[in-house]
């Protein structure tokens, strides 16, 4: 703001000109070099041009040819990534990049098939703008590299790091390569600046390896790879593909491997051993980058040798198969910085890049529109804003085995969030089949349930429950929603629609397989199965292990029709009493506000999701079903059993607002409206259902 | 990394110092300047010196005397602060200063009394390294300023801003003052180092301002007080104190309003309106500062200017009074910076400085010792680990009235967390007296209890009832420091120790506070006053208006006395029977395992904190008081219900693990020890009750 006249101005341009020729003169040099020395902890120490990289850059530092990518250049960056739990570490990677991030990124994902269903549908949720994500099929690479043995925990995967220029397209020039296990600190794009200082040969930057692997003397008879000195650690990698690619790389690595794998059994460090043995032959490949770029946390590291001396790191590096566990005096520090991304919420993410164009990922400009054309002073527009919300969604969150397929296999499908955790150990006990649940949980929250499940014996022991997680977003449960979610990852060709406080008799999974096919349904018999709902109102009690236990339970008075007290017209139809009788399946009539639990082909209709916290999310979907006629048959020997809770935060509001009362009359017409269009005069009675007088709620 | 020789280094600090005399030489005279022309919107361009702040400054800009701080130089920082909502918003600007800060920084607070007692004990609980706090007494200056009119929202206190030269240590030269409501989205040591800009008449670095309001043409009859131009903004100021104080600022300041005052009848914006009216008339005082750190969110803001050049925001500030809700097509951006930290999990910002000196603040030297001497391998180490916690504690987290001083006032404790906020309304029909209650929450559901409370008419009515925010750390719910937390912040002389399941006798309040006076108390009797514990099985249920109805319940089954069924030997020794019949208060005797709800004087025994989670916690601090002779007197008129919920985590984990059910028992015993250090042989009987066999659990 210093104002400045015109002559001053052109003072300045020709001093930032005479500054660069000097520059060039005196540096040119240094960026052409080719030779590195052997490399000791002089290089951890910051044995680097003053401010490249290591410090902050503004002391007045040498001019380079090209310092800092453009404002809004498109930064490219790979990654490898397979299984359920490096999907999620990917994603704690992913939130730190986007976090300090000024530049629109393209992110080149090689995935399994397992990470790429989770991370296409997280992206794809997550809606991030100027974010672009292209997936590679790892599988297909595989012949490529699983020719080498490999000790490292990282797999084959590991490996694949090597055809990574083979791979992304060709007119991809430059890429940063990522270790899923990194969390970055600072922007990105100062990384990607670095490839400026590339010489003509260079076509690898790295960072010096942070421990003396390398050197081969950390224990008798340790037969390290061959590498320059102490080597390079492959975490964080700038390939400029194009180079690579001109120069035979594929060939040349291939060579290199062949030969040592005549003399060394097996690689230790997957794609690093390899990447060093090419360095050592060709040492001009190579670019070594500032240590505060790749700060390695291994056991034994030298780390400290780095940061003591920087007062930013830029890319901590979690490199120990311990990972966050791993043993140094200042992990704290490093584990605060890994906890704020892992807890931090994705949705913040979803902010505009300033002063770039910043196109909307695809979906979020016809939500932005739908969004616009809300009436802020409706008093449903919570309601309605809420519905419209795309939640980010993990999908198998926990690794998990799809059940094999088997065709009258029901899936259990149920929704919750961390206030019914508890839940979970008795369920699996009650269902021994696969289960599809929906998780309506914060960022962090997702954390302390990974750790519950962890810690319970019970949960971890189970691998054919998905755990689908629906990040938190607006003020209603969106309970719809996650039935949705739930229910679109069943992969069972039936699903038991139930709620998470109710425990299924021990017997229910097995009942209903045979049922199913006692019944033909998969013969194409369209119909609904009911399970009867019962509800016992103490904490503690002995759940029946028979139909002939429940009845005296209930003459006993200990147990009760679901919701007998309160809306015992949500499940009269049942016809209970019927039920204490039956020997056989029967069918009963829809009526209304009926909502039992059912068990329907996985392609049944979807639950409607403009109902959202409390009131009529069920309703209006065995509405749905019975307009299209499916039959509804009471299963004589299934049975299921809430257990008491406190009620819901949405059930309170309900009960305390009229304006919420009002609005779910709305959706309810809305519904109703919807429901004739799409199902004409056979949708009448659902009107004149709708339009009866009803009791209390 | 590029290697260098000794000859080449030479030749590098030759140029830098070339470079350093041709810089001073081209841009002193700039740094000298001291007429401002009126300033345009070209100011808000970015009319900048290349790199000053205003972009990042990595392209090589001309070296400048002094252009970043040195490594761990202390920073100040001055801000005004009071009222409980202020407290708030300033801890989302110290988590963002925080978030992004290399350097050790010194917080000078003036604050008036409600925001000392907050913020020193979320300071002394918080431990953050290398933070330095002072308190200065803001009521003390309100002489100073009151003579003032003032119209703006901020009241007396923005007006303080312009005696901080006075009041601040006369070693103090250099100081930054925020605004509460400013976020940091970079690292407050950058604009530190604006002050080397500062030419020797310079004192206050100001960001012009963002609106037209100081040209006065908003409205017709609109009359602002004078400025330079647009003016400047006082949202970020940088203070030069020792320069203000011999230039005689005091003085300047008071001549220069009274002046204006003679014809504007009050000023509209607080001390800006001063400040501005100061520079107008000595302009010579101001150094202008980039855009960027001020990046002003008043409704009709002309920041866009600013912001659609500059790829990096330094400073927003929300100088509207709509806050967060004002109107703006970027606001969602802006929105998701400042969620960020006002959802951050403030405890990750206890990680030390790395390369600087980092000395810890009081008393987590003896933490760190206290949790050094835990042994990791010990099955209990997290239970202890929990115990040692210090949990930052942000108290009166919403407005509060402290109660009239009133001799038999009784404040209702308890604690609670995110699973039992649907409690509060009813709790707050049920006890129309005060209540201390302390939650258990993450910085972001404390932010979801905020909005709980405000759309909700009971809990926003009530000025009496003080929540206490107790931020979550570790896997147990540290329920009796979250007791204690409570207990130390009631007003009242007694206190009634409940828990947040249970819903006193609507005459409860009442009720306690005659049998307080009746038996007096006051007059130094050591008592306990037992309030008897039923609980119903039912959602819903009429609560009993009377001990009559309470006993009809009672008979008919629909209420028992509490925990009847689980855990009789808890509540045995009130003797229900006796009960029934009573008239009169009577003493009862402790027994093992005895817990009651009682009512005591404030200074009463803490609660053990060693019992987290599930277990014992009551037991002992019934134990404690029984063993301090307390008399145990049963009420006869008063009792509370305790409403169902679903068992706590802790509960279930408690029954399904036996290193829980071990590590409860090691604590009890090792509480017992303590006991007998304390009591001697009295304690004896505590010992052989605790031996004795029991029963299930």
């Amino acid at each position: 703001m210093l104002p400045r006249g015109r002559p001053r101005a052109l003072g300045a341009a020709a001093l930032l000109l005479l500054l660069f020729l000097i520059g060039f003169f005196l540096f040119g040099g240094d960026l052409d070099y080719g030779r590195p020395r052997p490399r000791g902890a002089a290089a951890l120490d910051g044995d680097l041009p003053a401010g490249y990289g290591g410090h902050n850059s503004s002391d007045c530092d040498p001019p380079r040819p090209r310092p800092r990518p453009p404002k809004c250049e498109l930064l490219q960056v790979a990654i490898v990534c397979a299984g359920h739990n490096s999907s999620r570490d990917i994603i704690t990677l992913v939130k730190s990049m986007l976090f300090y991030r000024k530049n629109p990124l393209h992110l080149h994902l090689v995935t399994d098939a397992v990470a790429r269903n989770i991370l296409e549908t997280l992206f794809h949720t997550w809606m991030v703008p100027a974010v672009w994500v292209s997936f590679y099929n790892a599988d297909e690479l595989k012949p490529q590299v699983s020719w080498i043995p490999n000790k490292h925990y990282s797999g084959l995967y590991g490996l694949m790091k090597l055809v990574l220029p083979g791979v992304l397209p060709p007119d991809l020039v430059r890429v940063i390569v990522l270790d899923t296990d990194v969390t970055f600190a600072s922007n990105i794009a100062e990384l990607w600046a670095l490839f400026a200082y590339f010489s003509d040969k260079q076509v690898i930057g790295l960072v010096e390896n942070q421990s003396d692997w390398y050197f081969g003397n950390l224990w008798r008879n340790h037969r390290p790879w061959p590498a320059l000195g102490r080597g390079f650690n492959t975490g964080v990698i700038l390939l400029r593909l194009d180079r690579l690619r001109q120069a035979g790389w594929e060939q040349m690595w291939k060579m290199t491997a062949t030969r040592e794998l005549l003399t060394l059994p097996a690689t230790s460090l997957a794609d690093q051993d390899i990447f060093n043995a090419v360095i050592k032959e060709h040492p001009w490949l190579v670019q070594p980058l500032p240590c505060v770029w790749n700060v390695q946390l291994s056991d034994h590291t030298l780390a400290e040798r780095c940061y003591s001396e920087a007062s930013d790191l830029k890319v901590i590096h979690w490199n120990s198969p311990k990972k966050l566990r791993v043993k140094n005096k200042h992990v704290e520090s490093f584990r605060n910085l890994y906890l704020t991304f892992l807890e931090y919420d994705g949705n913040l993410l979803r902010r505009e890049l300033f002063g770039c164009p910043c196109p909307l990922p695809p979906g979020a400009k016809q939500l932005q529109r739908a969004l616009a054309r809300l009436d802020e002073e409706d008093a449903c527009f919570e309601f309605r804003q809420q519905q419209l919300t795309v939640h980010r969604v993990h999908i198998t969150f926990l690794p998990h085995k799809p059940p094999p397929s088997q065709p009258h296999d029901v899936t259990l499908v149920a929704q919750l969030s961390m206030d019914r955790l508890q839940m979970l150990e008795a369920l699996c006990r009650h269902w021994p089949g696969p289960m599809s649940l929906a998780l309506y949980l914060t960022d962090a929250e997702a954390q302390q349930f990974l750790r519950f499940v962890e810690t319970s014996a019970v949960l971890s022991a189970r691998q054919d429950v998905a755990y689908h997680v629906v990040y938190r977003e607006g003020p209603f449960y969106p309970i719809n929603q996650l039935r949705n979610v739930a229910l679109a990852q069943a992969l069972t060709p039936y699903v038991f629609l139930s709620d998470i406080d109710f425990l299924p008799a021990y017997s229910l999974y097995d009942y209903l397989r045979a049922s199913i096919k006692q019944l033909e349904l998969d013969g194409g018999r369209k119909a609904a199965l009911v399970v009867p709902a019962f509800e016992t109102l103490h904490y503690r009690f002995s759940f029946p292990t028979s139909k002939a236990e429940l009845l005296a339970l209930l003459d006993a008075g200990s147990l009760h029709t679901f919701r007998y007290h309160e809306w015992p017209r949500g499940h009269a139809p049942t016809d209970y009493a019927h039920w204490r009788e039956a020997q056989e399946p029967y069918r009963v009539q829809w009526a209304a506000d009926y909502e039992p639990y059912v068990v329907v082909p996985r392609d049944c209709p979807r639950y409607d999701s403009r109902f959202v916290g409390f009131g009529w999310n069920k309703v209006a979907h065995i509405m749905e079903l019975d307009a299209q006629e499916y039959e509804l048959l009471v299963l004589p020997e299934a049975f299921i059993i809430h257990l008491p809770h406190a009620p819901s935060l949405d059930i309170s509001r309900f009960r305390s607002s009229p304006t919420y009362r009002d609005c779910l009359q709305a959706l309810k017409d809305e519904f109703h409206q919807d429901l004739s269009r799409s199902y004409g005069a056979a949708a009448l009675k659902y009107l004149t259902a709708l339009q009866q007088p009803r009791g209390p709620v």
